[in-house]
């Protein structure tokens, strides 16, 4: 079902191969994580992961620091349980390990209580992406962060009930409850489009945006241009709409969907005129779905995330077989 | 995966058949649109689609004119992207935008910014629908209105937030919030018994239900009978339970119970004395679901619309298979 | 699709079977009760369900009759649909109805009324097995108790609307609303342990937990040991997050790590050390996530139920095929 899993008593390598030497695997377990990183956007590249941990420490030390605790959680958890070695060496095993040491970070706060809570969300986060990779491989979709996802919702709903847990947690509200008003200043503008990048990471500062944009450059820039519009499509969508200005400054209505751009231009899709369309549309959903997501995990104390740019992507790319104009890579 | 969705380099005409002349094409495509609104109740007849968009424009000329454009813009977008030109012919590419532009008008006003948002949520439906049908062929299930619900449902939850959108909306309470009370009139009884069938278009008022009777019966006799007797069915389980009076009377039980009827009375069912009285308990359980998903999405601002239906109806066709009982059409 | 379901013309028995008396047949439809009520445990022992009923009159005989209300009514209509005999004789059929009986009465009274509904929740029960064992065959899970969290929880949104449904309903807060603090006792804890047990019937009289124990032990020791670990995870997850210490002594921590470590200890696993890691991990993950589904179920007036269980057993089963050091059985 899940497009042939390893067979557990399959030989790892092909017979006429050569093992690589021990130097050489340490070399590529160690590299293993900063690609964990780069995947978030999508990229397998070692320098766009150094970068990106980069930002990370210049928006903060505890974002760098979790960060790189998720992504080395999840990845050995993923190599224990047994997943095939070119998945976690792609950084597919780190990159919803990442965002879940983020998230918890910024939300319970920089405690010692939130280390094994990190490590407990990875190792779910773990579990949950080869569980959903079984049912989505069906379907030809990958998990994209809906792992992460699913692990940062399901903490923070709980995380109140929980003294331990709630004892350290900050306030999230949006930066629109201080500071209310649609009418966008062209400081919200060029910050927004920045932030947009950086929110990805939960990253609020512009020159943070602007390493993240860097650090895509470097491994695509077809990526950090699609990045770039996106990132604009879903201010201006936000915009358009009537949204809060200092949300708009703030990058929340950019970061879903530049993730959703970057997926849908040549990355999942075929580069194709219509093809351009249809990732605008999608960019531009994801941007006005992330009101409504927002509005519904209020209710529960949850956060909007990347779910508007998982369940915009996840449509999108469901739908292209039944579109004769748009094509998938073979 | 997805039934045989048509490759984009076959011939789209079978070699020895010849193309239609432009006068006939132009014919067909133009029959499209009401065979779009008719089969919101799964019916392909141009006969129906008509009665139905009249029926619309006595409830209200806001009403018929959104949802002409709903359906117009549905079926545009997926000739657009390529899907299959049988689909688009019979209509199933036009319901769920002729929902998402009523329910937009209805709820957010008959404004020229609803305009834009109309087509932004046509456009997302048939995307949608592209995509859910490729997860639910595997199962052999349609999608339904389900398109419509999820679009209805992320603006309706999401509107509030954006101040362009949010300007012109209308107060959505049900009836019973002035009006309280679980004694059912007379008035009520008959008045809800034809609400029934015109809720579904979200019209409450007995002479427009009259008419989609009407226009039911004009295809098939036994969709009307099916949708008249499931409509008494919704009632009677909601008045049974102890629902509001003044919701049965707008025929706020009877609708999914209708939709539900028709759908397993003789549509996707083969008919049988067994299929009957599963057909029976499917529109109850319709009409009893519909107070658990009001309370569930008045929480967060959304409607209930025919989410009753569409799970429900999925459940008992998806249940099919195990039941020896019961069976579906080759 | 659904692993072969059985041809309605095919002949029920073999050819040259001889068919039983009817005074066999009679006595295995009758022992089809207490194995439907044994298998909410996973066990198909007669005996062990017997227990569990003693165990429910116990805890009163409201919940012993409509547990037996429940089981009888799924059953019969898993039979007159025409549902597998084998299915319907291990019980298999039974166990949702049990649950959807015991449930109803705790929250809406033990009234006449509350009657017709949990043989209408136990038909919408049935319905609902086999759909979701449609659905879930393909990736070869089985539904758990899914189908009643399911009817439960809309019935329990949808049951403020209804004044008829209403009226006999009981308070259903946690103890810690009354007893807030989180210094776990003794007593908190030895009486968690055997609420653990227990709390899967809705049942916090420690010695009704016990009688579930020894039920269990007959059927499968290994079983029972897994129950009984199980608990004591899910109270010290519990404690360890800081969770309200008379919740941890009602069992509300306990019983969805009960349920997740049976599953996964020899039932749905083959029995290793990698798999027991395994199992100890999903039943602190079922225990974690407990106090995210009650806040989110509370902003409806829905209830916990079994859910942690179910969503966490999916998941960490769904994942098998991934992760080579962890097998199902064949």
């Amino acid at each position: 079902m899940a497009s042939s899993p390893p067979s557990a008593d399959a030989p790892r390598e092909s017979p006429g191969e050569r093992p690589a030497p021990a130097s050489e695997r340490a070399k590529d377990a160690l590299l293993t994580i900063p690609r964990g990183v780069a995947q978030v956007d999508f990229q397998p590249s070692v320098w766009t992961g150094l970068l990106f941990i980069v930002a990370l420490f210049v928006g903060g030390w505890q974002f760098g620091a979790f960060a790189l605790l998720g992504v080395v959680t999840a990845t050995v958890t993923a190599h224990l349980l047994g997943v095939d070695r070119d998945r976690i060496s792609m950084g597919l095993e780190g990159f919803n390990g990442t965002l879940i040491g983020v998230a918890l970070v910024l939300y319970l706060g920089a405690d010692w209580s939130t280390v094994p809570l990190v490590i407990g969300g990875a190792v779910a986060g773990s579990v949950l992406t080869a569980a959903m990779n079984a049912v989505l491989t069906p379907y030809d979709l990958p998990t994209f962060t809906a792992p992460f996802c699913v692990v940062a919702l399901v903490m923070a709903i709980g995380a109140p009930s929980y003294a331990r847990v709630w004892a350290g947690h900050t306030n999230t509200a949006p930066p629109s409850a201080t500071d209310p008003g649609t009418a966008m200043t062209w400081t919200d503008f060029w910050h927004g489009f920045f932030n947009g990048v950086g929110q990805v990471f939960f990253q609020d500062t512009w020159y943070v945006g602007l390493i993240f944009l860097v650090g895509l450059a470097v491994s695509s820039p077809l990526a950090a241009g699609a990045a770039a519009v996106s990132s604009l499509i879903g201010l201006l969508t936000g915009w358009w709409l009537g949204a809060q200005a200092a949300d708009l400054g703030a990058g929340l209505y950019g970061y879903n969907a530049v993730l959703t751009g970057i997926a849908l231009t040549g990355t999942f899709l075929v580069l194709s005129p219509a093809g351009a369309v249809y990732a605008v549309i999608g960019a531009a959903t994801a941007a006005g779905l992330t009101a409504g997501l927002t509005n519904l995990f209020n209710v529960v104390g949850g956060h909007t995330l990347t779910w508007p740019f998982v369940l915009v992507t996840w449509v999108f790319l469901a739908a292209v077989p039944i579109f004769s104009r748009i094509r998938r890579p073979a």
